[in-house]
Order: C-alpha cells, then structure tokens, then sequence
C-alpha cells in the first residue's frame, strides 16, 4: 500500500485521494513519486478498471506544498529544478499512459499541480464550491506547466485558457462545467456517488477496449487527420477480435445485456 | 444512380441519404462502399457546390446494420477486419477531401457510424429529438472509430468527447447546440429547409474557394502555427488570382451584390 | 512613433489603435506593415509588458481596405500576391511571438483583418454592439486567411468556425462570449477600463513567465503530448531559476503581496 497518498480498491474501481486534509492537500516529492509510480504501475494491473481521485476533508489538492516543495525549489540547481519538474511531467505521462480512465472528483480548493491533475483526468465532476485555479503565475511561474498550455486549450478552448493561465485566477464550477472542464456539478453529499456511477458505469464496460480509447485519445493528439482515421482503422480491428465485441454481438441477439470481461 | 443510397441533385446540391427507413437506415457493406465512392468522385464534379446529408424516416442513421456487419465482423480474420476498418475511415476520408461543404440535418436515431457521418460533415443541424450516440463502446468496440478520438474532441471539447466515447450515451441535441457540434436546432418541419439555407448560401458563395477553406480546415490539423501561416498565405494567393474575387470587387464598387461563379 | 496607426504607452502597457475611424480603421499596405514591424521590436523591449489593441471612433476595424487594397490585390502578380499574403501573415506570426500578451478591445465593426488581429490576440473583451466577421467568404476568397483555419477552431471550436468561414456571417458579441472567443462583454463605458484591467495585472505580474507561457501556447500548438509534457518541465525550469519565482516565495513567506520584477 502506498506511503503517502491514500488507495482503496472495490469492485475494479481504485479511489486514490491525497491525505493532508489540514492542510488541504498538498503535493510533495514524496506523494508526486508515488503517484507517479503507482499510475505507471496500474498498466500492467487489469484488476482495476477505473479510477476515481478523490477529494479529502472537503478539498481536492491546494498544489504543491509552499514549505515542502517551493521553499527547496527556490534554492536548487537548474540540474535539479528539470529533475523536479520532468518528475511532475511523469505524473501527467503515468496518468495519460496507464490505461483506466480516471475521474476526477473535485470539492474545494483544487490548485496548481492539483488543477492539473484534474486536467489530465479523463472525466471531472465537481461541487458549486470548486475553485480551480491554473495559479502558477501568482507564485511567479509560467502556465506551462505539467502540461497545462497543450491540455487546458484542447478542453476548454484557446481563449479561455489563455485568461486562466495569464491570471492565475479560479476557474468557478459553472464556468467549469459551462466551458467543458467539469462533466457534471453536484451537490457535495452526490460527488462521491456521481463519480462512482462514472466509474462503475466504465468498469462494467470493455475494459480492454476503453484501454484502447484512452491510448488513441493520446496517440491521435497531433497526428494529421488521415493518419489518425489510419491509426483508428488498426486500433479498432484490433478491437474486433476481442472477445467482448463477440458478447455484445451475441448478448444483442438474445435480447440480453452484454457482461464484458476486458478481453 | 447510386443502388444503395439515395441521391438527388437539384440547384448545385446534392442531396444523400441511406434507405432503409423501416430500420432506421443502418450502414451496409454495399452502402459504405458505395458512399465512399461517390464522394470520391465529387472531388471532379463541380456541378455540386455543396452537399446535405438527410435524414429518412425520422432517423439519420442507426450505424453499422447489425445483421448485415457486425455478425459478419464477429468471424473475419484480421486482414479483413482491417480491410473494414479501413473502408470505413476511408468513407471519412472521401468526405473530408470531396472538396464540397457538407451539411448534416439530423433527426432522430443517429448512431455508431451514423454519428461518425455527421461528426465528419463540416456543418450540422439537428431537430429537438436527434440522438448522438458514439456507442461504439456499448458493442465491445473502442471510441477510436473512423476519426472519432480526434474530430470529435475538436468539435465539442475533449472533456465532453471523452463522456461521449467512454460511457456510449446518446448526446441530446440541447447539449450538441450548447457544445458547439449542432449549428442550429429547429423543429422537425423546419429541418430540411435551414439545412437547404445553410446549403443555398455555401452554393452560390465563391465555390473554389470554399473548396480552398475545407482543404486547408483538415490540411492545417496537425501543423505548427508558423507553418499553418504560410500554408494560408499560399493558399490565399492561389485565390487572389480567381476571377470569383475579382467579381466580388467589381461589384461592391458598383454597389451590387456579388454572382460568384467558381473560378 | 508610427506613422500608421496610434500607439501610447503607460504603466507598461502598450495601447495601439488604427486610425482612420470614419472609414472604420481599415488597414492599408503601410499600417499592416508598420504593425509588424512594432510588434516585431516588441520582442527586445520590456518597458511593455501587455498591449491592448483599440477600438478607434467605435469600430474594431473594418480590415483591408477595398480601394486601398482590394483594388491593387485584383491587378497583382502571384509573386506580388505571395508577397502580400505573407505580409499580412507575418503580423499574426509577430503578434504571436512578441512575448507580450495582447488583450483585443473590440467595438462595432470587427471585419476580415480587423477579425483575425481579434483571434491573433490572447484575450479579447467587447461591447455588446461587436460585430466580428471572417468575411473572406463574401469578397470571393477562402477562410483560410492568416491562420484563421488553424486558430479560430481552437478558440471556438471546429463547427462553430466553420460556419463562419463558410458563410462569412458575423458573430454577435453573445455568441462570441457563449463560445469562448470573448473573454468578457461589458458596456462600451466600460470596455477600456475592462481591457486596462487584463492589462493592468498581467503587468503586474512576472512577465518573463508570462513571455514563456505566450511561447509554449504556440510552441505546444503541433506537439505530441508527451513532448508537449517535455518542453514545459524545460521551460517552467527556465522559470523556476528566475528571481520572480524566489520574489513570490519570499512574499508567501511574509505574507505578503508579491511585487514582481520581470526577471
């Protein structure tokens, strides 16, 4: 079990959260590297289907720890600084790369790398209270960051990406959900649950083919169009001698429900 | 005259539509292959300005027949499946490059590879009632289905695509218009005409260089922004040596309003 | 100072402005050239640190002007075309590059060029009145003008630009801020003072990393996520050895407000 973050796993479906509620959260190098491990890890672990990221104590990150993580930034060697930040880098690769579609379930203050990784979830679902906050600029950084200048403007456009990133200002939940980010809001006591049916919902699915949604959802990223329609042709027909697409086809012509086993 | 689709061409546009109502018109073999055809060969018919993809019966399209392809699909060798695959991503590919502006007016059930039609239509209208599903994830199969893990994230955002390809669920035509994949949701008996509007205009418009805008839409996909610049400038400049621009001049010194011709 | 348009500078922040407003500020040879090249030396002065670029009289711009531009474009050569398309071309690549963020205050007519300098711009607010045209359409030329092919989905999406470039038909300020091409609509009273705001705190903020995040956003335009991924953790490197990073700790440290100092 992991050190510094928490993980239960229930019926295929893994809730991580991180465990610093009092202090809403923070990342720092010791829970970036564990996630990152644990995200790299879960490709070759097919007893998880999805991934719920959860809140804790009624916030979701507040980003990387000002005394854990900024204080020794600021005093470190450029050698050092790209270490850091190609570790955060493999946090956002680990979680794009690992598979399972992961939900993010955000409450509170979620800011920074938090808001980041709620970025690189695959599906988000908030509270009215979430504040979501691209903050770098305010702690004397740029936008780029983890990810944010290619991811943010492919979720929520180019304009409103640039006014996040520029002023560093919280994102409201129905900005959120108005611009695309969230995928649902909620009220606090339904997040949980809403995400889970998010996930239970994914669990039940193909998982071997969600796998390959979520691979080419990344791979076609900057592909020209012909060659993404080329690479889906191959995914698919890969997808085609799967036993769950021979389920469906015959659950369909018995009137019954597919029961898919991920293979 | 096409066997396996309906065709009818009246003022420089064409109308398309599948012909199977009774079954809410599902893809066939014949039917893909046939369409992909046509479209192919609209890339040398400047007869045809523009193109409606209609709907009959109340439906645009159930997708692919279950009967007639995925029993079949279910008992073919990879090089057959691929050879599918391929066809069909080959039909999104004929539409992307015929060179005519395609308009798709929904209603109804517009599903699977039916959804991917319009998804590939460069402009869509919807009545109150159309369903959009990217189900494919509900037959065993991947969302990475003829282009649709990178047009659709174009189109609606890639938080709100992911939803679609994950979960399978039908797009509402209320969230299509809010998300920017409906141009317009009107009342079933105003469909056809705000399709033949939307039509009419692109028409009698400069049609080399509509041609131009839909060639460059899918050749700066994947390009850098500098290279996307100059690649405009020449395409541009193609266009300045028209005569359509010319017209355009000539007639808004004479205060009249502009008869485009194509060339 | 320029000849062909107006320009003051304040506080840091850049105010620029065509200027023949009874004609609606359309550009000219000289005034596209003359923007530039300023924008072009904006790259080597850091006294600016943002620029709003104006409305003039009540109008945005109406673009390239008929007579002094249409006129001479229907008689040129392909290498004089090329040359001008290129040019026009090169502004939208210089406003890119300058390293400053623009903020675009749009009144009244926004047509053709005025249009594109709009979408060129990081942020963009208008009055309710904003009439934003890519018209290229309807004077017999393609969409595909000086990157519009390549920006305008990013910012509002695939669809939604289509038809705009397909018709030419201008988009209201309401559909401009719905679709997330306007960051705000507010009263023409206000529309300097709400732009001056934008301005006035991402001047205040660390402009070498806002320089860097203006850079990755078109830098990340083409990359492959995991490259994507790569060129941040360099850049946000770069960023972390600068003295605004240290300035904001420090701040934190006290709680104090940060003052940043560009470097």
């Amino acid at each position: 079990m992991p050190q510094h973050f928490l993980l239960s796993i229930e019926n295929g479906i893994a809730t991580v959260s991180l465990d610093r509620p009092e202090r809403k959260n923070p990342l720092t190098f010791d829970s970036y590297a564990e996630l990152r491990d644990w995200f790299r890890g879960l490709v070759y672990d097919d007893t998880v289907k999805a991934v719920i990221f959860a809140p804790n104590g009624g916030n979701f990150s507040s980003g990387g720890d000002v005394h854990d993580i900024i204080g020794p930034l600021t005093r470190m060697s450029m050698k050092e600084l790209l270490a850091f930040t190609r570790m955060t880098g493999d946090l956002v690769k680990a979680m794009i790369g690992c598979g399972k579609p992961i939900i993010a379930a955000v409450d509170g203050v979620c800011a920074g790398a938090g808001a980041i990784i709620a970025m690189a979830s695959d599906l988000r679902v908030a509270t009215p209270s979430a504040k979501t906050a691209f903050l770098f600029n305010r702690v004397g950084l740029a936008g780029c960051d983890m990810g944010a200048c290619a991811i943010l403007p492919r979720i929520i456009g180019q304009g409103r990406a640039a006014e996040l990133l520029y002023l560093g200002r919280a994102m409201t939940a129905e900005e959120g959900y108005n611009w695309g980010f969230f995928n649902r809001v909620v009220e606090p006591d339904q997040l949980m649950a809403t995400a889970g049916e998010f996930a239970r919902r994914i669990a039940e699915g193909p998982n071997f083919a969600n796998m390959m949604t979520k691979t080419m959802l990344a791979q076609e990223w900057s592909m020209g169009l012909e060659q993404a329609i080329e690479a889906e042709a191959q995914a698919q027909a890969i997808c085609m001698q799967g036993q769950d697409f021979t389920r469906a086809y015959e659950a369909f012509v018995k009137k019954e429900k597919p029961v898919f086993q991920g293979d």
